[in-house]
């Protein structure tokens, strides 16, 4: 590796952000050059998020300051939006929000509730799914959108059969989220310990942002509605989908391992896989299972929300965009038990 | 209340068992004069159950020597019909396991791998989902099949819907369950504290036993896909159904509303019920969303596994069989946190 | 039972307040006649606690409109010591906090950071740790102090080893909490259900409020240190204590027995006991081992922190006060699992 | 680095052995040449333990077919004093058992309930708590005893103390573990998801193995008493040890810091530490507290069980005895929330 890559973390201490900061901190071709947080300005990285070995000194957020070969942003929606401008000034983004995923600003105002302020971005902006993106788009990209977690699991099962046709009627999406999804400051009763461990239950059924995004991506609506399993990290996505008449669980899992030949880290498995199985790792677990009396696959896509879902991701767009090797720097293994 | 039934526990040491006991130790009406156990037979209950405050002599089943009003039969799947000429000699009997819930002996025989025994006691044997069951009906059984835990939390939120006509095409149920409905004895990896604990997988997904039970009371097929939850206890049922043109959320409520008039422990809520609201008590937690777009209702049925879902619905069968007030001896609210 | 004891809970929906309003659902001798709660006045119980299936609407504290036999106080420390006046005209009181648990003001002062102000009651408020108080006592009480969740583990332990001299030198208290006891508005990042889950902490080393509070009781010194669990409920106090030269296990487990013999709630065991093992229920389980190299004793005491620990023993000393058997309406069996 | 170094894990599939696999696969200097597994036999990693991502095949053990340069022997007590003189014909060796820990063949004898068959070796092995075991040794080193994870703990707060003479009195230890602890093959009802989660115990009160353990590398008896933590992951070692007058916080602080200057792993802290700090990494959390009123110090340290406790000091010891760099492929940070 010729040199290292200098990136920027905006946003170091909420969960994303501190993942990015524990990934680079193994990755051979990055070094973290800076990291923002503005409330915690001025500290180590090591004294808010004490599980990090960075002596790094968190600063506030000024892209005038910036300078970088990639910047991750790690903030809330509707922050890169307002930022864009001046930040690819400063090096390439990556997006771990919302504000790039959609290529319609309408349907962004709609789901987000605010007008987008940067929509000429929106054609530029590559949504980085790496395993079913155009490398060579990632490549040139100057802005990359990190899709969201659950868009991620639904997509990397459903959008390769759909694209060979073997999907017949509408996706039904019963997904389900491991809490570490609502974020570090969600300071809420709903997500004390005390009031979510030994439970789990259904959110957003009525409406819910990654619909649109996952719905863009295919190319047709599908019906998404998740839940709150009381654990930590994982997406489990299960994906009730009618297939055409004798469309066989084997075919399925031909299409997927066709499509997912070469790359390390999505996994055609023969067990029911567990959001564990891919704890604290890149990878994706895929298995479906076609039930001939009603016609309907049932497909199983379990990742790590934080990693394949948000920081893992990131640094997988980083290495192909910079032309590494696709899993530099990431485990493809889990943490486990 | 006129003196109290005699109930014989019989497998009081696993977790329905001595959640009978537990719940029978609270009921103004019901006495336990008896509690079997091969392995414990000689031990009191409260060396094998610990958190029981029972003195009780468990010892090895003997039918000759049963002599109760009621027996709760809290055993595996063919201990029943195995039995059941001798026991109803010995008082009428209250069945946890599926012996008697499929009303066809080809159907048991196919879902569960070995014939039936005891054909004769099909036609006869209730189908005790009390709400949902002719109380007469009730009042005359000598047997009484207690319904599976995912079937009651699904036929809650289904039957009536489909009763009334709403019901438009295959219900889809995406269910998932706590860790204790796969019982006390199951000592397999899988199933141990570290394997569980921070992860969320499917099972059963190529079929699933509850499946023909779950259609044979609606009358129409389903798809059904279990899930097992990091948690000890709770069905959580989340049901995406096709409904009628028109048909609206308000509409499914009031269904609800009007077939549990008057009953103590069905509650059509206005949030997205949690499993946990519902852990120790006897009752079932109902909530709808029709989605516009696709014309499908989600609905979502929660439950305490051991208590509506076994111990709890068996107490509540019993108290109709004898003609007590349906919630004599049974918690309505839960235990929180 | 000659008519029912009306009670009011003032502060409904925390944790111990729900807790108190859960119990008193089941018991035969009292009725719960108001809930107070500042932020959900004018709503249903069922609605701020859907576990609980009341109907009872939620009123803002006004003492001007109380007319109770018996107040549960579940507020902050501080609050009672400000109302006791007025309250003390409109019921007798049970405090779960610790207005009146120290019987120094001085004491009080330099613990809790702020003067008494009713300093006048500290002589007349009863410490009501049932098991090892004066009956009589309480049955005269006007105030009675219900002992913090610790100190009832600790001195059901300690005071009656105390009593009968067999602790020779200082006990060191490790003891361990369940979160719940961060009460429900504790709505903080380290209370997260990500940040607790999966691991296990110290906090309160250098100074906690119980050590006072278990000294004056034991009239000598303890060194106090909690740790946290990640569980929900359920306090385990590990008691390293030496004892004189040839004191045996058994002469402990003898002492406990004698203390406790006749007493429903305090059960001597000879296995170690988890907190689960009582989880839900009003009980406490002792056990010691007696290290003959060392000379050191290990008693170990678990309770339910919201129940034994707050709610439960308030209604046990309830009973008391009002002559009624002490364990009316309270659940000796724990909900396992 | 001058090529790998070819590394063979004997018990590859149990919790110790399946995270000595994880952690190599990111180590840089070393290759994982073998791997062994009885019951999997034949079978790839990646099978038995799919969060792994190798297709190395599982093999029988069998000494005559391991050329290695180094051995890490992840099996029970009893496995590596058999095997031994076979082993350092094949590499050199690192046991994660208790086999070479005690020096004197009576007390394994005493300790673990059967005469040591592989006496000839105690004297030679190194006992590898690797900041405090003379390097020169380990480079030397045929044959390392990995230390136990409660040990390891416990020495790294309190034998820095003990050197400098801070210590006046007799160490108690009351210590808490994840569940881990107790092996991938521990499938009891005791550890059980459902008897596990919620709940608190201490075991092994009377007699644990880890006791002489401590004892012989401190020079002095310790009184030892380890608890269950409802985790995964973790050990929680307080201390309470009394210290001579005036002896302070900072003063033991400062004994840990020049200790450990230089260290990677071994880090003070100003806050107590949560097992989950350290989750997934090798790093070992430190903080003390004195308490002026008893003399009693409160020591706590943190480690992960896993790495720190087994699978990643073993590589540390492995990285020292090579001369690498000590942190060589091993995480500083953990894995967070």
């Amino acid at each position: 590796m010729r040199g290292s890559l200098r990136v920027v973390v905006v946003g170091g201490t909420g969960y994303t952000g501190a993942e990015a900061l524990r990934l680079l901190a193994g990755h051979p071709g990055a070094v973290v050059v800076g990291a923002t947080s503005e409330r915690q300005a001025g500290r180590p990285v090591r004294e808010s998020c004490p599980w990090l070995a960075s002596d790094l000194i968190l600063e506030p957020f000024d892209p005038a300051k910036i300078d970088a070969d990639v910047i991750f942003l790690c903030q809330d929606n509707g922050f890169a939006m307002q930022h864009i401008d001046a930040l690819v000034r400063c090096g390439r983004v990556i997006d771990f929000a919302a504000d790039f995923r959609l290529r319609d600003a309408d349907t962004y105002a709609d789901w987000y509730g605010r007008p987008h302020v940067a929509p000429h971005w929106l054609n530029d902006a590559v949504y980085g799914l790496v395993e079913l993106t155009d490398a060579a788009q990632l490549r040139a990209a100057q802005v990359v959108a990190n899709p969201g977690c659950y868009p991620t699991a639904c997509l990397l099962a459903l959008l390769p059969l759909v694209r060979v046709g073997l999907v017949e009627g509408l996706p039904i999406i019963d997904a389900k989220s491991g809490v570490s999804g609502a974020g570090r400051s969600r300071t809420e009763t709903d997500y004390l310990f005390t009031e979510v461990t030994g439970g789990f239950r259904a959110y957003g059924v009525e409406r819910h942002r990654h619909t649109p995004e996952i719905a863009q991506a295919l190319g047709r609506p599908v019906r998404f509605v998740p839940h709150l399993i009381p654990a930590t990290r994982g997406i489990h996505a299960t994906i009730h989908v009618p297939v055409g008449a004798g469309v066989t669980t084997e075919q399925i899992h031909d299409v997927w391992r066709e499509t997912y030949a070469g790359r390390p880290f999505v996994r055609v498995v023969n067990f029911w896989p567990s959001t564990k199985h891919v704890q604290g790792g890149n990878s994706a677990f895929l298995r479906a299972s076609v039930d001939p009396e009603t016609g309907l696959a049932t497909l199983v896509s379990v990742i790590d929300n934080l990693v394949k879902g948000a920081a893992g991701q990131a640094i997988q767009n980083m290495n192909v965009m910079f032309d590494l090797p696709e899993a530099t720097g990431l485990p493809v293994g889990g943490v486990w038990p």
